[in-house]
């Protein structure tokens, strides 16, 4: 997992996104229109949460995320998305 | 039901849909438009609410959702929908 | 009154709808506009409230609500309406 | 006044309608314009307020609302409008 | 100033507005268009606030107000304007 | 600086526009669409603020606000503005 | 990096912004479309928060902030942006 020197400001969080899968596990092949369903990604930085928000994520989790949610972000090379708590489903 | 370590965020839910029953129970056949209707699911997994949501549904409850609600997740080939539990209409 | 298993969620109540009068106590015939009123509906169940609302409405209460309140529900074949209690006018 | 079994929801209020003054107090016609003007109407019964709204008004006060204010009610054979209290201009 | 037994509800204010001003103290004709910078009326009667407003103004001040803030309300042959306090912008 | 007995309500700021500067310091001609920038004035009167809002400005302070900030009103043949405290970009 | 008499108001930030990068470490060009990705910039200095809004940045620190945040602000012929601190992504 890629360590960084970003801090995600409020209820933001870093996510690193992970490739969408190609096959499921029994080798079905995912047709793209279910590249539409959540992404998923590792979290690598947290935001301190603001008045209303307490951060329940952290570093090391894998989450899943809405298709469209966050801002691209490359710093050092690396692509990042910056996304509100909000918009993170579940953590699998 | 199916265990999940999907730990849903926040004031959402993990609920794995129920097929939309095809016949009344005294067997007359329900047409399309009454699928419309609010689907029923039963609850897999539950966030941790959030300031203003207290959870009131438990894993194991049977609920009631609005047709269009929640997002589609497919998890080791297990679909489920994530909802808020705002958009839960009741527990039957 | 029916009485259900169901149990509506945060400040959610169930109605069993009471048919349109289709004539006034002395006779007259009231037009369809009419029936554009109000509607009218017996409490069956209600929620718990939430943070915001606390309930006022109990099972037994006959009550106003506006025309387009609420969700269709049929459970045991037995049409409901699931509504916010905000949705209803008045007990009368 | 009429008395009515009616109880209105948390901040809303029953009012019986007063009949648009036709003419001025010395006697000029009022066009049908200035029946746009703010209606007047008696306060029938009024709810429990709700956590954001305590109840100004009371059972008598003949009040000031706006032209579309409220939805029409007819119990008994009697035509109410049942508003908001935030609907009521004033207290004249 | 007229007195009246208008009682404004909630955060309103009763205002007797002032003719608009046809010169300038040094007699300029002001054009129509100026007219639609704010206009002033003199506070007749105000309400007792809200839970977010606290009432700033009393009957008697002097106050501008946005164009086309208010209702329009005559009253015993008076034509007043009612308004909420957050529509005036100064006491002058 | 133009004092005045015009007192702003709530969270308004009374400002006296400065004119934009033609040019800039080292006599470069400032365009017109430059002129869309933040304008600058003087804070003249100060509003008690809200339940929200508590008020940073005082008179005399030189501020930017953004360009179709506030409304104009004419006090004594002075123009103003008047301007929440929220239009306020900083003080210089 | 510059210093001011600027003084932000409430939860803004000043940010004087960095040159977009027209190459990556390793030397690869920069398209324009990239460029639409969050911006950098240095802060110059921070209000004093707001009811809602505790201030994290700080001056000195370099942040990210999306592409179209905050209003162009000329001081002294240096361009700055006055921006919300909702507007700023992260720290780097």
């Amino acid at each position: 997992m890629a360590t960084t020197k970003i801090k995600p400001l409020g209820d933001r969080v870093l996510v690193e996104p992970l490739a969408a899968e190609e096959r499921t596990a029994s080798g079905i092949i995912i047709p793209d229109t279910a590249k539409e369903k959540p992404q998923r990604g590792t979290v690598i930085a947290v935001g301190a949460g603001t008045k209303d928000v307490t951060m329940e994520v952290k570093p090391g989790d894998v989450v899943l995320y809405g298709k469209y949610s966050g801002t691209e972000v490359t710093v050092d090379e690396v692509d990042y998305l910056i996304m509100k708590q909000g918009d993170i489903l579940a953590v699998i």
